[in-house]
């Protein structure tokens, strides 16, 4: 056991154009920080949040990290207290997976602290207690790869199955965050109930086409397979400047580019570093100058989550 | 240029489960044979059909073996004759591509005969022209695994976009092709024009997590995708003792049981011969007695069509 573990955890990209709730990969940067801390008292508490401008509960029942540390404590009968600090260093309602990352970096940091030594598939279960507060319903699309790094498949939930897709050397993600905030419940409700077969069936040769052209590795089939016929045409009108940020991306070379999970943060991927650094030049350009963002270019993170100090 | 050429193509099995009209695999057998032949009388005439029952036009402009002699003739400028022999070695509408597979055995042949020496995705445009007049639609799920051999993953049309998927070491087919028949157009129009957006999500799981499966190899994840929640439940009311011959596969140890085509074919996977052939048993078994059938056990065919002899 330790005494203080702080603990990174990526961001991630979920959907992935054409693989809606079932696909994700986590990014270099950016990423949320978590401390825990062995205390004196009894259970659970949070101390202190740092970049979420007041809006996250401290309470931790109700706190996407906090939920994980109290079910792993419970799971690990420790009698002692914890304490948390959570450092957001992302937007809340980004699209990048913010408190999927909270929950991933909590997880694994209470794992740390009380030397559990579990797998990343018993982790799995305890970030989505915590990810779980935030949306409101089982996905794993941005837990799995913040947990596991790399390119994640959900091939099915009950139980989740996860596979892990080899991520070629060479690809580079952009990311761009506009300024506005967009409600994960409330863009649930803009998809539609049904789809065409048709429709569906494009998809699927897509969500194929993408595993494919990852595992070969083949960017002329990656880049014609990040294509989405279905939730795209939904969300995209929550977007300020969707279509010319779009547009942008593919004209600096990317190879495609989409909605970040339910948005507003759109990314696109590229071959080269060189190409992403462009492609986030131009996507902020085409972004309305009174609309404030981030951009982030990165490698793909491999390793999920990562110990920055411990005592 | 040849003067005679004997070519056998393979038929395949489409749709894999949770791939409608995206996928299929060729297998060792059964096949077709055409034969071609240079005559002195200008035109495309076929001179003979076996295996057919009679049931195949021989005007070679509506048959399936027959049109694409025609166009490639056309495209290659030849003026002199092409005489065409068909022998069907496997029952037409059985849901193994019969008519892709002599589609395909005739393309290969015309340009082998006039030393055209296309490539197979150039090929995969005049065998398509021969499936159309079967199916009355372009799909080219079985005559691309039929032309190319092996896994294909067609990603989307327009034009088409031929994967090749490495099809891992070990792994067999087994078919039972019922006698009865079906027509692929009325089997069309069974199917739902719309599907829920969850189904549509399970299913692009399953294909998405089919291919990983072929591509890592992992056999239990090859498993666990090969499921179909559209289709199958649409059209499985048309083959008899269906769900008997599944179970029964399944408990002979086949990692996966479908619908091969539009039906009535039953394909399974194993993980080995000696499972495959065992799931052959156990489907005959299951089958009612009154209904004949075949069964195939075969590995998966990795070449596609050869030339059986040329002169």
């Amino acid at each position: 056991m330790k005494k203080e573990v702080r603990v990174f955890a990526p961001a991630s990209v979920s959907n992935v154009a054409c693989g809606f709730d079932i696909m994700g990969f986590a990014i270099e940067k950016p990423g949320d920080e978590v401390v825990l801390r062995l205390a004196e008292k009894p259970g659970v508490r949070i101390t202190k949040i740092t970049g979420d401008q007041g809006k996250l509960p401290l309470d931790p029942e109700v706190n996407t990290a906090g939920a994980p540390v109290i079910a792993l404590r419970e799971y690990a009968s420790f009698k002692g207290g914890i304490e948390i600090e959570i450092h957001k260093k992302m937007a809340l309602g980004s699209g990048l997976g913010s408190s999927a990352a909270s929950a991933v970096a909590a997880a694994f940091a209470a794992d740390r602290l009380l030397g559990l030594e579990l797998s990343k598939s018993q982790l799995l279960d305890f970030a989505i207690i915590g990810e779980k507060i935030a949306s409101g319903a089982v996905h794993a699309d941005n837990v799995a790869p913040s947990l596991y790094g790399g390119f994640i498949l959900i091939r099915g939930y009950n139980p989740p199955d996860i596979v892990e897709i080899p991520v070629p050397e060479g690809l580079f993600c952009t990311v761009i965050h506009p300024h506005t905030e967009i409600n994960t419940r409330e863009s649930r409700k803009l998809l539609p109930a049904l789809v065409t077969l048709e429709d569906a069936k494009t998809q699927w040769g897509n969500t194929a086409g993408l595993i494919a052209g990852l595992m070969k590795p083949d960017f002329g089939l990656i880049a014609r397979s990040l294509q989405d016929v279905i939730i795209e045409p939904a969300r995209k009108s929550t977007i300020p400047c969707y279509e010319k940020i779009k547009q942008a991306s593919l004209e600096a070379g990317a190879l495609g580019c989409n909605i970040s999970g339910s948005g507003p943060s759109i990314f696109a991927l590229s071959d080269s570093l060189s190409t992403a650094r462009l492609v986030g030049e131009k996507m902020r350009l085409a972004l309305d100058g009174n609309i404030g963002s981030e951009v982030y270019v990165s490698a793909i993170n491999r390793r999920g989550p990562y110990v920055i100090e411990e005592k």
